[in-house]
């Protein structure tokens, strides 16, 4: 990044107050009667309220539409554990975007803590406060337990989004990348390199959409994840098979589809030149992808490609699932997210990209009409079609499998992007 | 409370949206331009700045200015045990008015906890987030550990508001009437009818502004105070004196100030009577006080009295305080909030009263030009002058005593309340 881009990004967090977030009311606060009626005495009747029927608190207080955003700094972007202090920008982002996108309250919780079973407590001891949880930026393999414990003692939605909204995401421009090269998910064969948070839950969501497990070659720093191995976790252990490939240049072979969740270059041009006709690749590394893309395309010309960044087509990028998935599982007061929510989010994601672009979009991007195919498998995060598409997809799976407290809301479909008013 | 104002708090409440607070953004995220400053890849630097100096914290986020409301709803105002989920709708409204009064940012956090250690632990591993804790609700005698530890382990500024906001007001209060009276606090014999957090705190603040410890009866349920007592816990035995007095009709007897932290209707006539020439009554059980004012002053023309009400003159209401009081310290960055930062306080809200009301004050009063005397010896909530006057004393308090990181904020003073942008 430029000296003035670094300058641009400080001042954004500086200026006009530091920071990104301002707490607001949300009631009138002027007069001695509306402060009566916000504060003693009037409080009193909502806490009594509440206090004989629990459920009432999403009535009288913001619980019902709050969302925490979590960390402990262990794994922030790609920089690795600067701790939680320094998270808090990134935290502060989360809740800009489930403002912006979805009409989302979120306030960041920094936690300082010296192992997973503290995190843990801490978590659960202040979720009654919120409507849902969305954990961040936690380091594999303690956010595994972490979103475990936390999803079975809470009776709110917990949801690690480095796990499962970028897997939401990424299955969703797989399928259509998929689907553009002629192949099935069924079929195709799936080399993943990183074995982390993402690449694990990327790879759980392949397969309850079709993947086939013996299917899907999964390499960590120490290459092929297989059943001879005896240095796996349970995490990693899940994905072993009894395969004869030992590196990245052995499972390369003939695969269909190579999803990196790992580090720059790590992908280079022979081994690419190696992969099956019509290849997918997602080069998820940020800022740098697993392979540079124009190298990629110079490679191969039967290639489809989806990175991380904006500057490259078909952007996976989180933003087009969290805010949604959160507005359809707090709009029925679901009590988790479950895998049935996380398909509905992947189809209602994907079938978007399928249809015409809207004339915002369009104009968004400087009146190029987007058409479905290889420079466009994910919509546009500004595609003010998500929040009603993507929250009533989530929504109505939730009521469907019986994790929602309320029924398919009334007021969906929900406003596009542009007249959030929640 | 009527039916129909028991309908309007509840409405109050629940429209537009339930709750009182909304999260908002303080700076532009229109364009993918603003997004990439935000959220990835702009948001990478302030996390690099702080990861390489904590202090930058303070600059590009929001932590400055965000103060927690934290509460385990085991005491809430005067209705008792009710539990942390209960306790939200009175937290929320200490938070609108933090904003209203001193534009500062402030979220609740509701906690389940199953001892005092365990909020403790909970508190002080999300206490990174925050600038300052106000702690709300909680019962004694647990209140009094978890500040002290709580102090101990944070770095930023933690205050058990029903201790220390009521204290500070009813000392201003206190001084104001006693003054009116005729009388110095050194002076004064005082009785206390209570003894837990509101009612400790507001004896250890008058003994630091002049009041003699053997000048004060303080009584709980079970009588006076006194030193032959051996059922006292460590925070009642503080206040123990070598008193022959048992009951309140013993040490009512030639007192020159009541002050009532206990519950309705406990003071009667014939007690009042008995009191010295000039008698200073606060009646602060809310909301039925320890004696009602028309009977009061029905049994003694020469009394001043004040209550928790709105509806009475001379209202002991803490948001004269903890709005302001916070402004001040957070603005100077105070690692903690002192006893002298409190009797500045104490002074700074004193001395509003003996001047001339504002022509706000005076309109908001139908036109009555408030005088400092026997009906008004505190300042109106609504008095703009609150903000830049008791922050400044505050800010200055804790610059002299040394538990500042900042100098005397250039700033200062601040804009009334009228134009709070902070």
């Amino acid at each position: 990044m430029s000296e003035s881009r670094k300058k641009a990004a400080l001042d954004y967090h500086a200026f006009p107050v530091p920071g990104k977030l301002s707490i607001e009311l949300s009631t009138p606060a002027e007069t001695q009667e509306d402060l009566s009626l916000a504060y003693s005495p009037g409080v009193a009747e909502p806490v009594r309220e509440i206090a004989r029927d629990p459920e009432l608190a999403y009535r009288y207080t913001g619980k019902g539409n709050l969302v925490a955003v979590i960390s402990d700094g262990s794994a922030i972007l790609g920089l690795g554990n600067l701790g939680p202090l320094a998270s808090k920008p990134v935290m502060e982002g989360k809740g800009l975007l489930f403002k912006r996108f979805a009409g989302i309250n979120s306030i960041d919780i920094e936690v300082e803590s010296e192992s997973p079973a503290q995190f843990i407590e801490t978590v659960a001891s202040i979720a009654i406060t919120f409507g849902g949880i969305n954990l961040e930026d936690i380091k594999a393999p303690e956010c595994f337990e972490i979103e475990n414990q936390l999803k079975a003692r809470c009776d709110i939605p917990v949801f690690h989004d480095d796990q499962h909204g970028t897997a939401i995401v990424t299955v969703a421009g797989m399928l259509n990348a998929l689907e553009i090269q002629g192949k099935s998910i069924e079929d195709a064969r799936i080399v993943c390199l990183g074995a982390g948070a993402a690449a694990t839950a990327c790879c759980k969501l392949m397969m309850a959409a079709g993947a086939q497990p013996e299917h899907i070659t999964m390499l960590d720093s120490k290459g092929v994840i297989h059943s001879g191995r005896t240095d796996l976790n349970q995490y990693k252990a899940l994905f072993a098979t009894p395969t004869s490939a030992r590196t990245l240049d052995d499972a390369i072979e003939g695969a269909d589809a190579f999803l990196g969740v790992s580090g720059p270059n790590l992908l280079n041009a022979a081994q690419l030149s190696r992969m099956a006709v019509n290849p997918v690749v997602f080069a998820c590394s940020n800022p740098d992808p697993e392979i540079d893309p124009a190298l990629a395309h110079s490679v191969r010309d039967d290639l489809i490609m989806a990175t991380g960044r904006s500057d490259f087509p078909n952007q996976v990028n989180n933003v087009l699932c969290f805010p949604f998935l959160f507005r359809g599982a707090l709009d029925v007061r679901a009590t988790i997210i479950n895998e049935d929510m996380k398909l509905a989010a992947v189809e209602a994601i994907r079938a978007i990209a399928k249809e015409p672009v809207t004339d915002a979009v369009r104009r968004a991007y400087g009146g190029v009409d987007l058409q479905f195919g290889r420079d466009y498998i994910l919509p546009k995060p500004t595609d003010e079609r998500l929040l009603g598409r993507v929250a009533a997809a989530v929504a109505q799976a939730a009521v469907d499998t019986g994790v929602a407290h309320l029924p398919f809301p009334d007021h969906y479909p929900l406003a596009g992007l542009a007249d959030i008013k929640l």
